[in-house]
Formats: structure tokens, sequence, C-alpha cells
């Protein structure tokens, strides 16, 4: 955020801001601590996470091919270009350096720049990778090494590619595209999403035909629809890529075609030296999008495109190189344990996001004054002629929200992480009973977290006024990169139904048999039988002070989720409507579950967390932060509560009271707060959000650095011809 | 839409999407209606709207200036000078095809290319210029043609430059600025905001001192967040700008200089003939913004700048030559007059933004499928594999709203048209009784409005899911460029304080007398006398069927707002709480008034509109709108409604299910509903909003058109070479 070009010159008497520095602002805002941002930050992120950074962050910030202060300035072709570059120095660093996965997550994560080598680079595991589970029956011995590589794509671009070639590998091809992969001999995407199929996978066109006369297998568009669309890094980058395609395998009556549904194969797309395209392949970058210019989705029509027998991905299913005979994989289950650790890892990363729009607005927000306020605070023993932005309870309203959801998501993304062990160590015993609630959870979660966090950078954005629209305050780039988080990975409106039909059959399950067996730790199961067994309960808060206990809250969210699902299995069971027909109460549905593990994850931190109770300042400062995002949120979602007769208009009152009583209580604590998200403005890369809170001159810098300015133009309207010459700079003042 | 470039072919046999061709799906949604398309859009548009767009549609789209197939690939410094270009030839054609401001004002809407002439070109009159109130005794008799080139900017380029030099100039000065810049001689723009100082005009730093002995008014930017800052066209194109600064003048006690408040200066900025900067402007674009990449908006610093006396815009307020001594202008309250007209064309923008996103979103989720649905509907006699994204709830629920809010702008548009006329008239006759009620209303439905069509245009965007993301959707940029709307001309979040003063204002007054003297056509007296005299009321609505009263809205929302002041007014009456501790209540009532506003204008058009009556088919599905738009705004905002008992949670039941039901009635009438706004394909500039509905081959034509694709890339990581040469593109497909 510190371009080095400087067009034009600031007379030098001109330079400073008027009023308080923000230096001092922020200076002020942090001496009001109640406790220690970095205990906080150290409680946040554990010692390894910090000492990761102040190794790794140093490396970022001196490196050219990693300078961000340029970027906002290029063509979208200067883009890529950068992104490829970034690429190429990041690969090389991670063996000059002998970096770790999770160093190379930790400086993707820094550099926030997606690009040509992978899509997917965001979809990382911060502790540990995803452990494939291993069918019994099924499974090839693999040695030790290999199953360290399984977990490595976590950290890494190309993820989708490496992680396929690695869990769907046998040991050859492991061997054959795995290895070459992982050491940048090949450069591969993966390639699933069609031009008219998206979020259904089931109904791809792509269609890879075995011939066991040529031992080859032959993949074919069928029609424009089918062509491999917005796939990351197929643009202009990879050389190779897995392609999901339906397989058809000649073993069918009679040596018929049988459909076999979607497999991926290897499918090399381009001469690895030359870079030439291979024959029947026709290819493009899909061009501009939202965000993302650094990384070239591409597009990818097959026309009669033959791969050898060995480029199907054979280590689950298996097709018989001389019969075409077709064998299935065992347990398809397996895969939903990589879908929630996906998923686990957007919540993480919502987290992420929420606290950065929040560094930014409040930071901003302190610095940000407007209009006088009578009752505003006296700074440095003046009355401010206009008041901080971050003293108006509107603002705060809008701002500290983000904050305290990203406290919410860091328990809950834990909490998520914890389960997927779990649910993967049970399940490699052949125990399933954890799935459908850990799956479930984990969908429900990705829709409300990208919803809320995409809805969080807008609003903070639009907190910063006019400054948050320009590309300096690093906000609307931010937001237009994340958003492909609220479409992808299953679209997070059309994901709750996942939600919708466990919380269904759950409910079904405890109206016919209270005991039913489930895993010892299912949450939903308690709700549900609470609602049971008491339908017309109501909340007994009558005083703000009752509104303090974790357990108002644990049950409130749980009777409303229970009480959406009675109400809407009712309409499903008993008056026999369609699925369509409740579309809208299964996404309330869902949200209602969310929300209430979001509440339960929190609040059960806030009494048991030990290493929040040894340190009575921390616990709090997060005790609040748990009371304002809990009422917040029961506030927002006020008319069900009231709806289902569980809280009274009075109540309601009450609630709402506490909110604003709450955010005034934040209101000396947010700066201190943000701080201790510890996120640094390498990352944060905006001029409204600086540590130093040196605003002004910073956006200043940052026009400065404006290419259009080197450049006098012709207005005249009667002339075709655009430029004059040259900008000349100006000198001092004088008479007109 | 539609790249002229390709590099990238595809084969013949694969041009071809599969399935239902896009084409007969839209004709079969058309084939559904239950109304003339085209009578509507007459009815919504009128004749004379619609015989203008065949007059000036054609020129538009056969100018290579306007092609707008190329712009999505370009970079900022390209687009800037696109527009540039694209400024000169709509000058051009203003004279040569003796355009009126009306046919401009299209031919800005059409082109949606807010560029380097004028940032303000989207707030422009439809019908009728605003008509400055003159006040009688300081008025300047001013010839007849002038009075019309007062109104002259209203659609046009530079316009607050132009309306500012009309609307405050003397009789001197509009020969000596006003008449070059209205002839292109001059290009200037408006220099208020400062980097330091957004909303809050009184708080502006730029200093103007009168020097009676050199009659000269000397500038000075006292600090560097003086700058001015965000000033549209200042960066790159204008010559002159008006510069708001605090006018100081030398009569005060013992000649001591007095600080007069902020008033408009023309400054020079630039030589016309060489476009040399002139001494002490330091002049810069301030780089990158979320959208707007066609303008420069533009910084600038003034050091030690003198100017003549005749510079001050002397219409109303006057500067003495001579002494210095200053005269005040007459009236303050009259430039109220033309912000409420400015906010009624947001609102009647507002309008045009949420049909273009429903008809972007709604057309593309009728030819768009997505998953087997065993109840879809047949189509040609063949059940698709695929059903229409348009057939499932949850996606109405998120794009039919938008179409129905467009209609409720349209009348409310309309309405505040009607207000500003009559009380611009009253004004004029000394009646100012009408002034703040449409002052308070503008102003909340000027917040309303921006922030829902803003939002409206994101969720429109999500709804068409990957390919929303992609700039060949239309969406994604219209939403960058649209964004500024919630920010500028009062802050969409702060403004709502006008509302509250307002409101707090008259219900205090009624309180004390029912029968206090206020305007005869006052609807907020006339809910809160309701209110007053019956706080206590519940809705009546047993059955479906009643919601159907257009009655029960108007009462629900009018009580809702009376309760929601009332219930603030006691905090602040009674509890003496502070300002800044009642935003959150009072942004609430904004929302809740200018709500009902919307409401009760529908409302009165479905029961009064005469050309409505008169044609039962379109009066039909207007009602249809109105009830959806009705119970879909109550049932969003349903706390409020329960909290103050006016309705019971049976009832919030039965209004939710009569939004689900409205939302399958409608879903038929979808496209002919979007067809009726009218909106041509060279407006939407949308692959996947064709009129035609040839969604895939367009979004392929996009991509075929992205420079990236005419080079290929070296990707090996050790050799820092970007490129290997140009691409060579693909033969027909073959063994590998």
């Amino acid at each position: 955020m510190d371009p080095g070009v400087k067009y034009i010159e600031i007379p030098a008497h001109l330079s400073k801001p008027a009023g308080t520095p923000g230096s001092r602002l922020l200076e002020i805002e942090r001496a009001k601590a109640s406790f220690s941002s970095d205990d906080l930050t150290l409680y946040l992120h554990g010692k390894e996470h910090l000492e990761r950074v102040k190794r790794i962050l140093p490396v970022l910030e001196n490196e050219p091919a990693f300078d961000k202060s340029r970027i906002h300035f290029m063509s979208r072709t200067d883009k890529f270009k950068a992104g490829l570059a970034k690429e190429k120095r990041l690969a090389q660093l991670l063996t000059e350096l002998d970096w770790s996965a999770k160093d190379h997550a930790l400086a993707e994560d820094m550099l926030d720049w997606p690009a040509a080598f992978g899509l997917h680079n965001r979809w990382r595991l911060p502790r540990h990778g995803p452990r494939p589970v291993r069918s019994k029956r099924n499974e090839e011995q693999a040695p030790e090494q290999l199953e360290t590589d399984r977990t490595f794509f976590a950290g890494s671009y190309r993820s989708m590619f490496l992680k396929t070639l690695a869990e769907q590998s046998n040991e050859e091809q492991l061997k054959l595209f795995y290895e070459p992969a992982k050491n940048f001999e090949i450069i591969g995407c993966y390639a699933q999403t069609e031009l008219g199929h998206g979020s259904n996978v089931q109904g791809l066109e792509t269609i890879a035909v075995y011939q066991p006369e040529s031992k080859t297998f032959k993949l074919q568009s069928p029609s424009l629809t089918a062509m491999k669309w917005w796939i990351g890094g197929l643009g202009r980058t990879a050389d190779h890529a897995v392609v999901m395609a339906q397989l058809h395998t000649p073993d069918g009556r009679d040596g018929k075609l049988v459909k076999r549904g979607p497999y991926p194969f290897v499918v090399p797309l381009r001469d690895v030296k030359t870079r030439e395209l291979l024959p029947g392949r026709t290819i493009m970058d899909i061009g501009p999008k939202a965000g993302y210019a650094m990384t070239d989705n591409g597009a990818m029509l097959l026309d009669n495109v033959e791969i050898p027998h060995i480029n199907f991905l054979a280590r689950w299913a298996k097709v018989d190189i001389e019969t075409g005979k077709f064998e299935k994989p065992v347990n398809a289950r397996l895969s939903y344990g990589t879908m929630t650790y996906i998923r686990a890892n957007i919540v993480q990363q919502a987290r992420m996001v929420l606290a950065r729009s929040a560094t930014i607005a409040i930071r901003y927000c302190a610095v940000r004054r407007q209009f006088a306020d009578r009752d505003a605070p006296v700074l440095d023993g003046n009355k401010p002629a206009e008041t901080q932005v971050l003293n108006y309870q509107l603002v705060q309203h809008r701002i500290f929200p983000p904050l305290v959801q990203a406290f919410a998501c860091h328990y809950t993304g834990k909490e998520m992480f914890r389960l997927y062990e779990e649910n993967q160590t049970a399940m490699a015993d052949g125990d399933f009973s954890r799935l459908a609630d850990v799956h479930a959870s984990s969908s429900g979660l990705k829709s409300l977290c990208t919803i809320m966090a995409s809805g969080a950078i807008e609003e903070c954005r639009r907190a910063c006024g006019g400054h948050g629209f320009s590309l300096s305050g690093g906000l609307a780039s931010f937001y237009a990169d994340y958003l492909p988080q609220v479409t992808w990975e299953g679209d997070s409106y059309m994901l709750t139904q996942q939600v919708g039909r466990y919380l269904f059959k759950t409910f079904r399950v405890l109206l016919a048999d209270r005991d039913a067996p489930m895993s010892s730790e299912n949450r939903t199961r308690d709700y549900i039988l609470r609602y049971i067994s008491d339908p017309e309960a109501k909340a007994s808060a009558k005083y703000a002070g009752d509104l303090a206990d974790p357990e108002f809250f644990i049950q409130a969210f749980g009777h409303r989720a229970a009480y959406l699902t009675a109400t809407a299995l009712r309409k499903r069971d008993i008056e026999r409507r369609t699925w369509n027909s409740l579309l809208i109460d299964i996404f309330r549905m869902s949200v209602a579950h969310s929300q209430f593990v979001l509440v339960y994850n929190f609040a059960r931190a806030i009494k048991t967390d030990k290493d929040l109770q040894s340190q009575p300042a921390l616990l709090r400062i997060m005790t609040t932060c748990f009371e304002l995002f809990a009422t917040y949120t029961m506030d927002s979602e006020a008319a069900e509560f009231l709806s289902s007769g569980y809280i009274s208009p009075k109540q309601h009152e009450l609630l709402r009271n506490r909110v604003h009583a709450l955010l005034a209580d934040l209101r000396p604590q947010a700066v201190p707060l943000v701080d201790s998200w510890g996120i640094p403005d390498y990352q944060l890369n905006s001029a409204l959000g600086r540590y130093d809170g040196d605003v002004y001159p910073a956006i200043v810098r940052f026009a400065q650095a404006e290419p259009l300015n080197k450049t006098r133009f012709n207005v005249n309207i009667h002339e075709t011809e655009l430029e004059v010459g040259p900008e000349m700079g100006q000198s001092k003042g004088s008479k007109l």
C-alpha cells in the first residue's frame, strides 16, 4: 500500500492532515484496552503460528515478485503475468527455504493472490491434512511416505489436481502423475464444472468410453454446454487436467455400453516442452470476472481425444484393461469426510474474512471524524470539532457484529476440525454414526458463514464512506475475490437442503423413539428432544441480567431450530407438500441450526475453555463478545423467536436494549480487539486499515501512483486526438 | 455483448448447446403471459419515451465510439480513453442530431458509461428540469431563454458544474462561465468533497479570503485533508472547477476577517489551449475504484491561488467589490427543493436498477437448468432431465422481490416528482407547509431505495450461480458502478436522521394538538393520528383473502411506523436519552416510514390509477405484484409487526404462506413481466439476460475475445520468462 512511483508531488507545507493525527487517535484507543492484545493474539493463534508469521512475513515483504503496491493499477493481462511470476517464485522458495505445507499455506494467506497454479489454494489445512479413509478390503498397501504426501496438497497450489491424484491414484499412477505434478514437472488443473452444469455432478455431459480393442478411453464433449468451464488454471497455464467425465464401459448385456457415472481421468492438454495444444483440445481463458484477475479460469472442449487405460484413476473404481469390466468403489460415503474437511476450512477462513473486514473498518472509523457531537469524548484535553465516526451507535451496529462473528467462527471452526478428526477415526473403524450430523452441520455452516462473511465485507466497506469505494481501501477488491465462496463447494442457498433432509430425518426418528441410538455427542438430538418434550416452552428472562447466562441462548436457539423443523415437517408429512414448496422453510431451518451451532460452541468456550478460565481479562472480553454475538443474532432473527411464542414482545425489547448497551460496552475495546487478530499491514493491503493510523497520506500516495497522471489529455470535442502530451506538473502558487 | 475478435475457434459440430434451446424456453415462457407485455411497457413508459428509444437506440448501437463489446477487456487507462472518446462523440451528436436534453438523458441511460465529462450524469430529469425558486426580492430579471437553460443541465454531463453555474450565477457570470461551459468551450467539475470531509459540508477546510485591495479572492488548502477529493472529471479532464470554499470577508469589527460558511467559486485549473496546469494547483486522478473506471475522479490542493471578484458566484449571496461587505442569501430553505428533486431521480433510477437486475436473473434462470425435479413441468411433450432454475421456490424468493420492488419504486418515483412540482409552486408563493414532509420522505426513500437496489443487484447476481461472477453476465460490473449511490448525496445510513427529526417533531405536534395545521395531503399525519387514537390496534386479517385488501397494508405499515416513532420518542423525551443512543431506532423508523410510502403509493395506484382500471389484464397483474411486494416486505420486517402486538404469530404464518403462494402465482408471469420493462440488450450488456435466450453461445463468444488467449505462457518454474510465443490454436481431434 505504498506505491513506489509518484508522478505528482505534494507541496511539503501541505503534506500534513488537519487535527489530531490518526496515529495519535489509535494510540489513545489502544490505551483503553481492558486486556492485553498480545495475550489474546497468542490465545487465538498459538505460539507456533506466530513464530511462523515472524519467519515467513519478512520474506514476502522483501520479495519483489510479491510487491503489492502496483497490483491495482495493472490490466488483467499484467495481473495474470504478475500472478504467474508469483507462482513461480513461490514454488522456488518452497525448495530454497524448505518451507513446510503450513509455511506455504501461511504465505498464500498473507499474499492473498489466488493465481495461475491453483484456484483452490484457499482451501487448506491450518493444522493437519485430511486423512483419506482407507477401505480395508480394497486398499493396496501404500508406503508411509505416500500417506504424508496424500495430505500434502492441503496447503498447496493446484490443490484439487494434486488432491485428486493423491486420493484416487493407484501405486503406478502415483509415480506416473502425482510425483511429477508435485515437483512442478507437470502443471495441472481439475476439470469438473461444465458450461451448462454447475452444482449437479451427475448431470455432466462429457463422455469417456472405454475401448478394449485399443486399450484406450475416448473422451468427447457432446455439445457446447459440455464445455469444461470455470476451471482454475486451465485457461493458459495447465498442461494436464483431471477431467471428470461420464464413464461408459462395454460390459453390459451383449457387450453394450453401460453408463457408470462421473469418474476422474488424467488428460494431457499441451506438449510440456513446446506448450503447444495437443490435437482435439479447444482451450481458452474465459475472460474477466468480478475478481480473481490473476487466475486463468479456463474452458475446454474435448473432441475425439484418446487416452491410455492407465489415465483412468483407479485406486477405488476399476476398469479391466482387457474386458472393460467395471468394478465399482466400495464405500461412497467416504468422500463426505473430505467435504466436511473443506467446509471446516471455509468456516475457519470466514473467521479471518470477518476479522479483516472489521480491522479495516474499525481502525478507519476511529481515525475518521464527521460532524460535531455534543456528547463526544474530549481528546488530549480539547473538544474536537468533529467526532470519531466510531462513536456513532449506528456505525457500531454495522461494524461490531463482524468482529464478534469472527470469534464465533473461530470456536466453531476449531470444533469442526475436532469433529472431522473424530469422525474420520470412527469411520475408519466402520462407525458411521457421526457422519450425518457432521455433514449436515458443515453444510449449513458453509452456507451461513460465507453469506455472513461476504455481507460483512460489504457492510464494512460502506461504513468506510466514500474512501471504501477506492481500491486503496482494500475492501472492494477483497469482496470481489471472496464472492466465489458463496457459490462454489455447494451453492450456499441450494446447499441448505442437506441440512433440511438431516433435520427432518432426525426429528422423525426421535418423534417415533426418543431413545433411538445416535452418537453420544449429538447436540441436534438434544435440542430436538427438549422441544418434543415441551414444544410450548417460553424464555424465562425478565431482567437484562438474565441475558448474561450463556445457557439462555443455547436453549433459545435450540428451541427455534426445532420449532422451525417441526413446523416444516408438519407441512411435509401431514399436509404432503412438495419438497420444492418447502425450500424457503428449509433455508430458514438451516440458518437456525447453524446459528445454534455457532452459539453453542462459543458459549461452551466461555464456560469451559481452560486457557480462557486462567486469564480473567481475556475471559471478560470474550464474554462481552459472546453476549453481543448472541443478542445481536437473536435480535436480527427476532421474528422467528416471537412467532413461536418463545419470547414475548417485552423480552424482545429487553434483548434489543441489551444489544445497544453491549455496543457501548465494546466501543472502547474495539481497536484493541481487532489488533488481537494480528493481521499484518502486508496482508490487509489497505490505506484505511493501517496499524499506524496514518490513513490520509497513504490514500494520497495511492493516487500519486495512478498511471493516468503521467498524461495531459485533449478535451476539445472537435478533435479526435485524446492525448496532448506528458503532464508537466505544477509549480508553487501565484496570482491568476 | 458480441465481441468482434475471436482468437480461438469452436469446432462447428460442437457449437450447439444440449437440450431445449434457450430461445425456445423463453418462447414458452412468453406464451404463458396473462397480459400483453407491450401494453404494460406503454403503460410504464409512455408513448413519447418509447418513440424516443426507437430513434436514439439505433444511433448508439451503430456508433463505433459506443461499442460495448471490448470494454470489459480494457485496462483502466484504456477505459478512461474510451470514456473520453465517448464524451466527445456524444457532445458532437447533440448538435449534429439536434438532441434535446431528454434525448441526451436517454442516451446516457442506454450507454451506461459514466465518464470524464461528469460523474453526475445519472441525476437527471425524465420529464422536466428542476425549477429554481426565485426569491422575489433578490432576483435580477433573467430572459426567458435563460430559464430554459437553467433547467438544461438536467440531462447533461458535467451536471453539478452546469447546475451550479446556472443556479448561482448572476447575469454577467452566466455569460462569462455558463455560456462557454454549455458550449463545451470550457470543461468543468464541481469540487466540494475533501479528503477528510465527506458528508459534512460545514466542516470543509478550503479557505477563500476576499482581498479588497487587489479585488481578488485568495484560495488556500490549509492541510492535506483539505485536498479536494473524489471530484468527478477533475483528475485529467476539467480545466475549470466550481470550488466550494469557506468564504472569509474583511467586514468584521475593525475590519477583521469573518467566516461566512461554504460558497461556490469558479477556479480556472488549466490553460484551455495548452492544457498545462496553472500555478498553485496540484491535481491528480485518485486512482482505481471498485467501479467508475471511465471517470477521472480527481484530487486538488490549492496553494495561494488568486481569482478575480467576478469568480465568486453571486446570484444569491454577494460580496461588495470595494469594501468586501458580505450580503447573505435570502432563503436557505430553497435549496431543499433541489435535494428533493435529486432524490426523486435516485428513486426513479432505483426502479430501473431493480428491473434490470430482475431481467437478467429471471431470463437466465428460465434458461438454466439444474437437477431433476419430479414435479417439474413437461416441455414440448418431454420430461426434461433437469428443471429450470426458475422453478425453485428459493430462487423465486430471491429474484421476484426485486421485480415487484421495481414497480413499487415506479409509483413512488412518479409521486415524488408530483410532490416536488407542487411544493416548488407552493414555495414560490411563500407556502412552505409541504417542505418538511417532502424533504423527510425523500431522504428516507433515497436511503431505503439505494440500499434495496444495491442488495438486489448482488442477490440477482448470486442467483445466476457461477456465471454471475463473470463480467459477461453484466451484473458484477453494474453492482460496482451503482454502489456510490448508497454513499453519495447523503450517506444512506446517516441520512435517516432527517426522517427521525421530522417524525419526532410531527408526533410531538400532534400529541399536543390533533388539529395542528399541516398541509392537507399529509399521510404521515394521517398514520400518526390513527396510532395516537388507538395505539393498541390489532390487524383483523383471519383468512388469506383478507390479505387481498390494499387497505390492510396501508394500516399495518402506518401503525408500525408510528409505533416505532412512539417507542423511540418515549426514550428521547421521557428517558432523556442522547440522540446518538437512538440512531439505530431512528434508522428503523426511517425504513418503516419509507416502506409505508412505497406501500401507500403502490396501493393507491391499484385502487385509483385510471389507465390501470381501464385495462383489466394489467390491473390483475399489477395487483399480484402489489400483493407480493406488500406481503414480502411485511414478512421481512415481521419482528416489528409482532413486537408491537399488531399481528399475532398466527397472522404471521398466514402472511408467510401468502408470500409462498404469490411466488407460485407470479412464476408463469415472470418473463413477460421483465420483458415489460423494455430494457434493450444494448443497455443490459449481459450474456445471461439476452432477450433471445441464447445464453451459452454468448458466454463463449465473450471468452473467445479475451486477449490472454493470444499467447502461450511458460510455466517452467526454473525459468523467469513468462511468454513462449503466440497461441497456435488447435486442430481436429486425434489419438494421443
